[in-house]
């Protein structure tokens, strides 16, 4: 399988207590774990959310679609991916989650969740933009270039 | 304000520990009232989702796009209401939550959420439909021609 | 089976995910009911804790017990049960949740939970009490007198 | 600081989500942890909550009480550390959670949880005890002998 290429991955383990009564992961903790995908990947580039929100720098979700693909289960390991994109003021998030490659345990297997996340800034409680989080944008163009 | 037509609607409050560091309701959870809706949809009409699960069949989310319109806070009120359709094999759930207006408490006021939350139904396993839910979807349909 | 007294008592009913693979309430879960049962108490008071943690009063918990005795199932009613007694500088809430009697579907049946969760009231950074939290624990004691 | 024998631990970090608008993980959440810990335990010994649970062995907690000490917060990493006895048919869980001590990272630096998880083995539903987490039990008991 080609593997897809991504500026951020995150590698982590399901919980159990993550799993409802059908047991599989319940839907709403995919959101928890590309939310702290997404705090991760600030705190790789020396950014952190509460960090930001004390500065008066809220990012917020406006938009989010997620696409089920497969469930994770009890136990399961997951690859959490992202890129992120620039659109007029938004920041889009497009992140993918996957179980490993069974034979390597480190590449992309089978694709859980295809999601993108579409947010905003609010500086001091109104829509803008940063140097900061601009950077971060750049890295995924770049990414395509290559 | 003119008030949209729902089959089905579902009143609570915000609890404390659904918000997060921002002080409002944190994203996920959402998702958690979406599907507590859905579940209390299908109570109403004498269909229970762990009952249905044990009779083998399991209703799972494939597609979900959340509009974060408005944020709630802590103790807030909010209005969570549903309408379903049939598109294929496919229950597609829409999703509306708002604040209650101000004025009269009971009618819809701020629009926070607007959602489309698309189901299958898994019968023991295969993707399936069954008669007890395209019933359900048939009661948004009757309301349109009115 | 003879009532316990108690000086406010919050109903509300299991939501599905809050249940585990297990096919039962998690036992953190508890924890949220019984916390979301104090800000109902508190509210009731016309106290708020968000609106507490905004004028320097941070109520924390110190010391949690509890005793799981029954466990609760997706759509399970319960009762919810609060009492609250002054220990020294600690604020001490005894938390009892209960499935209804089935008989009448409102008094106290299956015990569930008994809880005994010690907070003390932080001052702006500091340990102190506080004269509104000092009058809903007076409560609790004319119950005993009666 | 003299270290403390645990027969595990297991280091992870604080997620945003998880704490409340207090700004420090909600206090539900650490039984979160602590219930994580033990699967990760079971798991090191090749047991598995949700295998025990399809072989019809399901532990369940009978009994919690947690120190709260000092609290986690955003980005924070914490150490979670086990010990288990046997104390008649209960398998008695000491689970305590530490920040690092700074100074070198991987030591037990501040106290944030004391805890002692009760817990009791259904097997097909009725109170029992088994070979594999007796074992378990014993491990920290020849940790008091040294």
């Amino acid at each position: 399988m080609k593997q897809k290429k991504y500026i951020f991955t995150y590698t982590d383990q399901v919980r159990d207590y993550e799993c409802d009564l059908q047991g599989i992961v319940n839907n709403a903790n995919y959101q928890h774990y590309l939310e702290h995908t997404r705090h991760k990947f600030l705190e790789k580039n020396q950014l952190s959310f509460s960090e930001l929100h004390k500065r008066g720098v809220d990012c917020v979700v406006a938009r989010i679609s997620i696409d089920y693909k497969n469930s994770l289960r009890p136990g399961d390991v997951y690859i959490s991916c992202l890129n992120v994109e620039k659109e007029g003021i938004k920041y889009v998030f497009l992140q993918d989650i996957y179980k490993p490659n069974e034979e390597n345990g480190t590449q992309q297997g089978v694709l859980c969740i295809r999601s993108r996340i579409e947010t905003v800034a609010l500086i001091n409680g109104r829509l803008g933009t940063t140097k900061e989080l601009d950077a971060l944008a750049e890295e995924t163009d770049s990414l395509k270039e290559n």
